[in-house]
């Protein structure tokens, strides 16, 4: 590795650079004492412990990122960042890109377009002459991958003029285009080096390809230069790679299970949802599926009463002047659908915030009427791009749990602790753990830098109040705000650990200001005798639609009681039951319970298998000592696959019973 | 008046004809001899009564409509027509608009456009040169109409050449348009004459303007001829009419209780809803509006479990394509709000049924699945013109308690049935009287005949079934159908008699064709092993915007209990109370009781005050007596004004029938 270090320019360059004493800071404080254009990062790490040496993906040096081979200039703050963490993940599969690439490279004689990491593995695209990637190929690709890995060969950073780079990627048009269209005449970027494969690339990147010790080729599509159809139809290859075995094995156990869980999957099998080409993005809820909307919608609005929100319902279409005094239509308008109306431009609405606004704004109110908190279902449609559309999860049409609260500066405090006593009660009823990031002002905000500083700092004082409470932790993702407002983002992990962004609290200074809103002070005389609300938009579920595919995923399909499209089964042990059994539905049915009579001239075997395999909670067995005892034989969804038997139990017992648990909202599926 | 007669060329011409006996049959079957072309309505009016001449209006020959005094040509059937009677209402205030045009162009000299009856009255529009209507001319106006009453001008029917007819109205340029625009060249038509005025009119008409006794101009108004902005502006004069004194002073008070109930008024006066200019036709729904207006879904919601129907969810924009396959595209467009979707065109849902079709067809279905009865509130948006919008009675977005019911040939009749017990139940509930009228196959109809007798007929029997059950009456609306099939309209009568039609059962017939929808029948074979459902759309509430207005408007702001967005205000009799006070509203708020404390400054009297005008159906007042002994001093909204005193009752006693009075949907205000 040393030997080839003199063929890195920008390392070169800083050779001729002065040695003079450095003092380098870890995070928790202690320091290293080291020698400036000499000590590397690795240096640090390899001086602490090898395992930490070989561990580490990447540097963080007075928060940029720093290959862990590149010396350190002067004293500095020094992160050493593992694949943990997600900064170290990311230059790990951008560096498992360029081994994909390189592979590929030598596979296809293919000429390699982009290479990013994603959130989840990365990708490598790439132009095939006269033929396609197939699945055939995806084990040569790894065995070349893995011969890559076995060869640790070092990624080397070198600098290169326009001038240079235009010659030396002279036979591929893409890279051509690329060092065209981004970098400036008479300027100079960056390419890495790994084995034969010099690829135009900003890095950083891991020490060496023996880092990536278990990598797949997971998928494979075709896609277009640039994503436009009129230029070239390119290839893509997906992968993920880990720095050991074990991981690989891990991830793809968690995939099997993710597939199985996949609420499009679910969602098909159960009957709760599907999509048509003829309104693509808006999800058709089936009957099954409605109930789960439903009773997620019904979760929130029981709240509501005793919380002090009240539903409003307002339009779904304004005139774009609405939207241009709001700022979306500078900021949004690619995402809204517009259609004419009376001659005039009009949109549908993607939020609610500004019918709110023209709501509270539509009379006069007074300091004692705030906090009024409003809260609407309205049915939002915003315009996202037809590739991007993906079950449930990425729709065009949805509908949230949203509330845009009107209250005073001295009121936002309590507001956030409210707000934050709703989510936790919520997402509790889910069996959700979560955690909370402050998104602070990002480059596109509107308003005054005063404006947002202090809405920040209101939102970090309610945060750090919950935090302590609930010893919960809040983390900070500055610049990562709504334009017009700092925001708390909560994101939740589901059952499979994953995560999920649903709610979010946002403090907003810009739309009542936007549209002059008042209220009036205790003031009685001319001066301050009005002042500006601030405005808290904050959902809970989210997007009910995106919610509920969270929640297929989340419990398998095996919904809790309450949630549950299909609750009681209810089955004849022969056709003579089947008044009694009828009965015993009809009862149910009339206490707000989801329960159906199998009808059908199946076996009971067959007839219980099938209630098992929809799902349904309980499964309630009606023979002729049932009906002379006025009675049921339950079985227990939970007792499948046991040798648990079911047990008879008075009727009047059992209807009590599924009433209370569904009053009761428990995950546990007893009674 | 005969002696007059011989200027009507039309009765003229017949006098050459043949005097022979001829037989007039009564509606009662009973008969009248008279002579062809001597005998007219009128005789035989007078032969039975003095009374009945003079109250009829106008006579029915064969169904055709008949000027009094016109003779008869041959043996026939007759109706005499009064005042009471639609059609006979219809001519009474056609002529009445007569008298009104004279009265103009005597006050005026202004150039008279047109003046047809309305719903409600009729008017007349005129071109008037430098000058428009004012209020201060009603009075000069309805003398000189008081005058032709008092000369009892007969009406005068002449038939006249296109060529004449431009002669004689040669000074009248909006005349001379409609000549022009609709009479054909060569072909001659009818004006009645009344006094000096002659006008272009069909008729047929009151014998003489003695008949009306009671006239009153209502209000003016501008307008453009022919309705185009590009056109002369006119002014419009309102009034109405009747043929005696006494109906006009009731139509006063009518008109002054239906202003005090006009839901716009007590819209604002109760903070229910608004509209905004940048979203004309959409209602805002203010917290307590969205309370009224969910309780309403509520109400519909309850009851789907049991009647089996389930809740559905679809999309809110569809392909054009959709909306051509259902055939809205070619009868409906110009009322779709139309979009670009990925470069296509969409159009928002002006009705669910396609949507639901898409549902029905995605999947296999068989016979034993039938009746499927999805339904669904989604937002429903039609392009009502902008000068039609009306509060909530005419909007362009709207909810409806809309269903579709998929199902057997065989199963019509059940699900007619369950249908008129559903809407008995709702219509119960509010107190609704109502009858029922069957539409026919329309002029623009899409389908088979045979199809639509046979649908028709299926419909007449269940009506027949449900009529003779319940005691009510169904009418023949021939030629009023649906494009898509025949319909059974239900007309509710609201508090103050008037007639309202919300509820609607359509059968249709076409749309399963249209979409190819089938399910598997019992013939396991090849042959018919696939057959047609029936579609019946079924709304009971309609739309759910305007049923909110009728029914603010039926109660007078004074809703039933378990409708009310104001049901409880707590007032404490001085501040050391206010805690106590606040307590009692927690508790009925945790009950989903809709209550709220006084906490304002004012004195008791003032709040107890304040706490009628709002509506509120009970008021609580709260003291040291009601803290120490855990009650509460319950004032009923129905005895303000009396000298009825508050009653001191247990909390607990009161909460309980609080809830019990909410649950019953009582229209008492009583527990």
């Amino acid at each position: 590795m040393k030997k080839k270090k003199n063929l890195c320019t920008h390392y070169i360059s800083k050779l001729e650079k002065p040695r003079e004493p450095i003092t380098i800071t870890l995070p928790d404080g202690t320091t290293k004492e080291g020698t400036s254009y000499e000590t590397s990062p690795m240096t640090i790490a390899a001086g602490i412990a090898k395992s930490l040496a070989e561990r580490t993906v990447i540097a963080r040096v007075d928060g940029e990122l720093w290959d862990l081979e590149r010396p350190l200039e002067s004293s500095c703050k020094l992160e050493l960042l593992d694949f943990e963490h997600d900064e170290g993940k990311k230059v790990f599969w951008h560096s498992s890109a360029h081994m994909l690439g390189e592979a590929c490279e030598r596979h296809y004689g293919c000429h390699l377009c982009i290479g990013p990491p994603l959130e989840d593995g990365f990708y490598y695209e790439m132009g095939l002459k006269d033929r396609v990637v197939s699945q055939t190929d995806y084990a040569s690709l790894e065995k070349l991958v893995g011969q890559i890995n076995k060869e640790k060969q070092p990624f080397e950073r070198l600098v290169l003029s326009k001038e240079n780079l235009l010659e030396m990627f002279k036979h591929n048009p893409y890279k051509q285009h690329i060092i065209n269209d981004k970098i400036p005449d008479g300027t100079s970027t960056t390419v890495y080096r790994c084995g034969p494969l010099i690829d135009l690339c900003r890095g950083p990147h891991v020490p060496h390809t023996g880092r990536v010790k278990a990598f797949t080729v997971t998928k494979n599509s075709s896609s277009y230069f640039l994503g436009d159809a009129k230029n070239d139809s390119l290839q893509r290859l997906y992968g993920i790679s880990f720095p050991d075995k074990k991981q690989m094995t891990e991830y793809k156990k968690f995939i099997e299970e993710a597939a199985k869980r996949d609420h499009r999957k679910i969602g098909k099998e159960q009957e709760l949802f599907f999509f048509h080409e003829l309104s693509p993005g808006s999800a058709f809820m089936l009957p099954h599926g409605a109930r789960i909307y439903n009773a997620l919608m019904e979760l929130i609005k029981k709240e509501y009463g005793a919380r002090g929100f009240t539903e409003v319902i307002t339009p779904n279409m304004f005139n774009l002047k609405l939207w241009n005094q709001s700022g979306h239509a500078a900021k949004y308008k690619e995402n809204m659908f517009c259609l004419e109306v009376d001659k005039e431009e009009f949109a549908l609405k993607p939020m609610n915030c500004p019918g709110h606004c023209l709501m509270f704004g539509h009379k006069d109110h007074s300091y004692r009427e705030l906090p009024i908190r409003y809260a609407d279902f309205g049915v939002l449609h915003r315009n996202e791009f037809s590739g991007a559309l993906s079950g449930l999860t990425r729709v065009r049409r949805f509908q949230q749990d949203d509330a845009h609260i009107f209250c005073r500066q001295d009121q936002i405090e309590q507001e956030m602790a409210n707000c934050f006593d709703f989510l936790n009660h919520v997402y509790g009823v889910f069996g959700f753990e979560f955690h909370l990031k402050l998104s602070t002002r990002p480059e596109n905000f509107i308003g005054e830098i005063s404006v947002w500083d202090n809405a920040e700092k209101k939102l970090e004082d309610s945060l750090n109040e919950f935090a302590k409470k609930k010893g919960v932790a809040w983390e900070l993702n500055a610049g990562d705000g709504a334009f017009y407002g700092p925001k708390i983002d909560i994101v939740i992990s589901d059952a499979l650990r994953r995560k999920h962004q649903c709610a979010t609290i946002q403090l907003d200074f810009q739309l009542p200001e936007r549209f002059k809103l008042n209220y009036r002070t205790e003031n009685k005389g001319e001066e301050e005798a009005y002042a500006r609300p601030v405005i808290i938009h904050r959902a809970i579920l989210g997007s009910v639609e995106r919610m509920m595919g969270i929640l297929i995923e989340h419990f398998g399909g095996k919904f809790p009681f309450w949630l549950s499209p299909r609750q009681v089964s209810v089955i004849p042990v022969a056709a003579p039951f089947l008044e009694y059994a009828q009965k015993v539905t009809a009862q149910l049915v009339a206490k707000g319970i989801y329960a159906d009579t199998d009808t059908t001239d199946n076996t009971l075997n067959k007839k219980i298998r099938n209630s098992e395999l929809s799902q349904y909670n309980f499964i309630f067995v009606v023979g002729a000592e049932e009906e002379s005892t006025q009675s049921v034989n339950v079985r227990n969804r939970d007792d499948v696959g046991t040798k648990a038997k079911g047990q008879t139990i008075p009727l009047q017992t059992v209807i009590d019973g599924m009433v209370a648990l569904k009053e009761s909202k428990s995950l546990e599926n007893k009674f």
